[in-house]
């Protein structure tokens, strides 16, 4: 085996990496043999060199390894999860993993908390009173068995060399890299043990990559990632220039996804969930088309199955379900201020990224990793772009705790909304499929 | 002041970093507060993205003033250093110093240990009985002010950026980087309070940088950043694909020298000597042009000044100054091996780096930093490319002191001579001159 600097040498120069030459630096790295100093040297080579799909294959196959695996053999159901690359209003998961359970997929979701303007899967699940995500395997497959769902943290155990890589790459300046961000969002979810994959890759203002072509570099790297480990992957290419839905913020958030369980969701929200619920069940072997498994999922919901599956979850992972039914029983403020249009005309632009970073001011996000988030405080979009607004119209209603952050939050969602005297044209917003 | 994240990720993408902000990272990294594993990364995108002149001639200052800079002005001479960037049987120091000082020129030089296959000038000097090359400031500019010249190591309280740096990418991959490479010698020049360096940019087979075009980045980058610090710089590129003169190894190498300081030494290394000093007298201002420098240089040989200048730093740093009349006081080895020509023709090669390799393993210099160095153990040269040889004529006399390392010479050094049936034609020794 070539020492540590070799390897660095090689990489550093264009060179690439075997497997064995890859897993000795992983497995050492999360051993400690390997020192943060050359790991940081190795990732900043990574970033400005790449890897080969190959070397990707055994980087993420090599994370995967770093610690446990799911074993989710005692399921008797396909297993397929959903991961999403973070947008502002993007709570797609919450409501679409219990419809897809209802159509007999198992979805082993493990989600993560919100950084910056983008919201947390486990943040907006944490505002329903007594709600958990923390489990041991043993928990976690309860849940999966009890309701076809669970939606938890990422377990300590699962993928630690993610953990160190992640934090390393955080103080180093080598996060925005295509191969490694797609090998530590892949080395979780195949440590799920999972028989498919659908990732929702989002661009635009208010996503991590801002252009399409960059969303489809990290969307084919993912697939072929997840095709090379044997799991069916699906990736979709979503807009989010515009937050989805109308809701951002946690409590917020939770009761739109309850009113899309009921059949009432907004369209654009509703699109991107039946989009990505269909490719689950084609990939989960459970629909022979792709209409057939929309219809499936639409009786899902009209129904009332997924409505009560997500109360299965809600209650077997510790939350009061009767909150499916009363979304008074959700955190909230009484204190509301609207944003209003300041001339009439059609909505042309509400900037995502703005929104997200007004919703983080109001506290419902996250500056630093330490910080805690305020489930109750949020926004309400009240217009949407393509709208025909009047001058003093409200755009937009905030739930605020303290003033001092609402003139914060103000100061940045007022330029967020665009009037202008005809309707802007927008793109679709599901761009691409990228799989087979 | 952005954070240290911020700077990497700049570096990274190709930007430029402000003096100031190379000041607060090179003086964060020597205090502890930018940790090793920042650090690398940010060495890593210098590597790949290069520096601007005007950053590296910050990042030199920023390392030259990390500690104590040497304080000359007791000396009321021009003082003048040479670096060599290390060659094969490149001693040129030791007999260039003497000839420098006993014509007016103060020589405060700060030299290496040997790695590899290049000898370092402390280690040759070492092997005369008593000599030692540890000094404080106090104590270096005694025998600077004793002799004209000093030939110590590296002070302790001199640049401690530039030890912590290079420990570190010698660990992480990037040693090989024009910028870092200048910068680590520039500010250990800069330390030493010259008023002109004269540098020895070697190329070839024998050196740091195999090709001339690589030598003339080094040199031209480290001529710039002397001139930006106020240090008058010449570089000269010369030829490094046979070894300098006819001695390899520590002692052998002490006595060439002192057969130059009589006037005695083989052709290649005197016209290396020669140029080099001539361009330190012209850089001291103590001679008006390049003949007359010569001229000078020339005088103090044939007078003897400059080997009583070499006895006087002999005596002053602790050795046995009777060594200059008596080579029989240096360390040898009672056992001797040659290598002879296995066909009559030319000698076309005598490949700098076999001989650099196979002295090494005689025990003349180190693979590892830790190794110690025999000093009695070398080669003889006594064929140099050009010469007619004829078959069964000794090529070269190995002094060793265990025939395990002798065969393991052999295999090494054998393959580095090449005769041809036709003389070569060799390029220049003395390829270039960068300067004003």
């Amino acid at each position: 085996m070539p020492t540590a600097v070799e390897l660095i040498q090689r990489k550093r120069d264009g060179g690439r990496l075997s497997p064995e030459e890859i897993d000795w630096l992983i497995a050492g790295y999360t051993a400690g043999t390997v020192p943060d100093y050359q790991m940081s040297a190795l990732l900043m080579a990574i970033f400005l060199r790449g890897m080969e799909p190959d070397e990707l294959t055994a980087w993420t196959g090599a994370m995967l390894h770093s610690g446990q695996v799911l074993d989710l053999s005692s399921v008797p159901l396909p297993k397929v999860d959903k991961h999403s690359t973070g947008g502002v209003g993007d709570k797609v998961s919450i409501p679409l993993a219990p419809m897809v359970a209802a159509c007999g997929v198992a979805v082993p979701m493990m989600s993560g908390r919100g950084l910056g303007h983008t919201g947390g899967t486990l943040d907006k699940l944490e505002s329903i009173p007594g709600f958990r995500t923390g489990f041991d395997p043993d928990g976690f497959v309860g849940v999966l068995r009890r309701c076809g769902l669970v939606l938890a943290g990422q377990s300590e155990t699962l993928v630690p060399a993610d953990r160190k890589l992640y934090a390393l790459r955080d103080a180093t300046g080598t996060v925005e890299s295509i191969p490694l961000i797609a090998s530590s969002i892949m080395s979780k979810k195949l440590a799920e043990d999972l028989d498919g994959l659908v990732l929702d890759v989002k661009f635009g203002s208010g996503a991590f990559m801002t252009t399409v072509e960059d969303a489809r570099s990290l969307a084919t790297v993912m697939v072929g990632i997840g095709r090379a480990h044997g799991v069916r992957t699906v990736a979709y290419l979503t807009s989010m220039d515009t937050p989805l839905g109308r809701e951002v913020g946690n409590a917020n958030e939770i009761r739109e996804s309850i009113e899309v369980l009921k059949g009432d969701g907004p369209p654009d929200l509703v699109e991107v969930v039946f989009t990505l619920g269909s490719e689950m069940l084609l990939l989960g072997g459970v629909a022979p088309d792709r209409e057939t498994a929309r219809a499936r999922l639409e009786a899902a919901v009209r129904s009332g199955e997924a409505l009560e599956r997500f109360a299965c979850v809600v209650e077997a992972q510790g939350g009061d379900p009767r909150v499916v039914e009363d979304l008074d029983l959700l955190p909230t403020t009484d204190r509301r201020h609207e944003v209003v249009a300041d001339r009439s005309g059609f909505l042309v632009a509400c900037d995502a990224r703005l929104v997200g970073i007004a919703a983080m001011r109001l506290g419902a996000g996250r500056e630093r990793k330490e910080d805690t988030v305020d489930p109750g405080v949020g926004i309400t979009l009240l217009a949407k772009p393509g709208d025909r607004v009047e001058a003093g119209q409200p755009l937009a209603s905030l739930s605020y705790r303290h003033t001092a952050r609402l003139h914060e939050a103000l100061g940045i969602i007022e330029p967020a909304f665009v009037i202008g005297d005809q309707p802007a044209a927008t793109g679709p917003l599901v761009w691409d499929r990228i799989g087979p």
